[in-house]
Formats: structure tokens, C-alpha cells, sequence
């Protein structure tokens, strides 16, 4: 793909391609530079594309950031629909959210698809670090309160990926039986102790 | 590998190979029969050994089982560490076990190759089924009490595998740099509550 200096200044409009290279650029440069160290711009001008026409397709960063990641989730739904409990019932909100996405068979195996890689590739675990700490922790942090929130909302977010792996890779019975409500009364409490730190 | 029949009643003693023959044995009666169907008899016939030294070798089906995974867990010895546990400590002597565990890279490696085959081949799905079914679940619920005992010691089992993925696939901080100690302080009162049940 020409770079914008080898293209010129001329940017070219919006095409049946363009979702996909702007794609293809972001996760070239989120690999090489990390997501803190990405902007927007120089994913841009390595698509050959106007800044405006990346927030067009993908909104903020963080959106196009999930979009890389090639998983169903929304982080700023997620954040949304906890905002918008009440304190005391984030733990059940957050357990309901996640296991909702996982009881999906199509939008499961893209996520067990990146566990995967994790185990074997260095930069698909980078990603995966970089989504819990550049995206998710600082997005769920001010809802929290006392010491050590990002230790606590990860040890919420570990008991959720262990569940999920539980529950849907390997299959063991009964947790692979037990309905979303039965899980949402058993674990709420116990993803709310974290969040509450208490 | 001749069987029991096209070799005729007599039996080999222990060789050097004998061992790797055993597991090779075992490995494809658990593949074929579950763990429950598998006898330690027809290992033997397969392996064209006398059972007495399938036991030698390997102690009990539980332990062999063990072996064939390939993880340096030997769940007699959590077992007994947790039964020797007063029952309000073994939330911790379990978070501290199994960490210690995962804290050594010679004996993390085969544990994520196990998760790894687990996401892409059911059998390796399977195996750790039938290993948390069938073997590590039977031995704690004696310990335990009240309603739900099997789905919540699983709860208690994700946690720490979650934790394990996150600390040491993914490696998001500040989690991957939490000492055994902070996390046994931390989650050993939430694993402590699933094995209470209350």
C-alpha cells in the first residue's frame, strides 16, 4: 500500500475497500507503537486516508481499537450499562454483559480464537494486555472506589475469563449447564466484592 | 504395538521403554473410553504389561491420568494439603497452590499448551473435562458442604485459571506483577466462599 508520502497529499475518498485498510493500518500500528503510543493521525496517513474519514468509520480510538480485535464486544456499551447501574448491582451487570456474549456460539469463537493466539504469539497476548490495560481498566476505574481498583477489576475480569473457559472450552459439568441467571446470582456477589474492594 | 492376543499369554517385564509404553497405552484408552470406562486392566492388556506394574509405575488410574496430561499437578498431594487444611483455610491453600504452580515456567508451559489444544482440538477439550469431572471435583466435594457443591468448587477452579491467563498469558499489569502473597490476601477469601457455599 502507497504511503501518503509516496501518494502525495491527495487523499483519497472513502471506497468499497477503505473500512479494510484503515483496519490492516491500525493493527500495523498498534503493534508496532502499542495502543497508548497510536493516534488516530498516523494510522490515517499509513491508510492514505483523512483522519475524518477513520472516525467516520470507527468513532474514537478505543472503537477502532475493539474493531482490531476482531471481538463482538462493545467497550463502550460495557461501560455504559455499568455507569448506569446502580453501584451495589455492577457486579451482576458485568457477569450478565460477558456471559451474554459468550452463550453466543458466533461471537465466541473469535474470542476463543484470540485466548488461542495468546498462548502461542507474543503480539496477539500484546493486544490482549493492552485492551485490559489501556482500554478496559481506565474505562471502568472512576466507577470504583478505595485502594488497588485496577488489581480488583482485574481479578473481576479473571474470574469472568476463567468461567468463560470453563464453561464453554472445556465444557465441565455442571458449570457448562448452569443457566446466565443461576451464574448472575452465584458470581454477582463475588465480581461486586472486587469492585467494592471490601 | 502387538496386543495381548497376537502376543499370547506371556508378558514382558519392565524395560526401559516400558514406562512411555504404558502412557502411550493409557493416553488412547482414556481417548477411547472416558475416564470412567478406562480400567487400569485394559491398559495393561494393551500395553501387554501385567496391571501390577501399570500400579508401579503410576499408583492409582488418578495418578495416571495425571501422567498421560502431562502438567505437573499431582492432585493427591493438593488433595491432601487441602484435607490437612482447617476447612476456613483452604480458600488460601488453594490460591497459594495452585499460583506456585504457575509461577514456574517449566511447569506453566504444559499447562498452556493443554488450554491452547483444548481451544482448537475436542479431545484435548475433553481430557481437561474428564480431569475436572472426574477426578479433581469427586476428591474435594467430600470436603464440602450445602447445595451446589460440584458448580461452585468449578466457580473456585475458574477463578484461579482465570487469574492464571491474565497474569501469566496476557500478562496485564498490575496483576502479572502481584506477589502470591497479595493474591492468596485477595482471592483467597473469594475461593474460600465458594467452597462454603455461604
Amino acid at each position: 500500500m502507497p504511503t501518503p508520502a509516496t501518494r502525495g497529499p491527495g487523499r483519497r475518498p472513502g471506497g468499497p475497500d477503505t473500512r479494510g485498510e484503515i483496519l490492516a493500518a491500525a493493527r500495523a500500528e498498534f503493534a508496532e507503537q502499542s495502543y497508548a503510543g497510536t493516534t488516530i493521525r498516523a494510522i490515517a496517513a499509513r491508510a492514505g486516508v483523512d483522519p475524518a474519514l477513520v472516525h467516520h468509520y470507527f468513532g474514537t480510538k478505543r472503537y477502532l481499537f475493539t474493531a482490531c480485535l476482531d471481538i463482538p464486544l462493545d467497550p463502550g456499551e460495557v461501560i455504559a450499562r455499568l455507569a448506569a447501574a446502580p453501584a451495589s448491582g455492577r457486579g451482576a451487570v458485568m457477569v450478565r454483559l460477558f456471559l451474554e456474549v459468550w452463550s453466543d456460539a458466533a461471537w465466541r469463537a473469535p474470542i476463543v480464537a484470540l485466548i488461542r493466539s495468546a498462548t502461542t504469539e507474543p503480539e496477539a497476548a500484546a493486544v490482549l494486555r493492552q485492551f485490559l490495560e489501556e482500554v478496559m481498566t481506565p474505562a471502568v476505574r472512576p466507577m470504583l472506589d478505595g485502594d488497588g481498583v485496577d488489581l480488583r477489576l482485574q481479578l473481576a475480569i479473571s474470574q469472568l475469563i476463567g468461567i468463560a473457559i470453563v464453561r464453554h472450552v472445556v465444557g465441565a459439568s455442571p458449570l457448562a449447564q448452569a443457566t446466565v441467571d443461576e451464574l448472575v446470582d452465584t458470581v454477582g456477589p463475588v465480581v461486586q466484592h472486587y469492585l467494592d474492594g471490601s
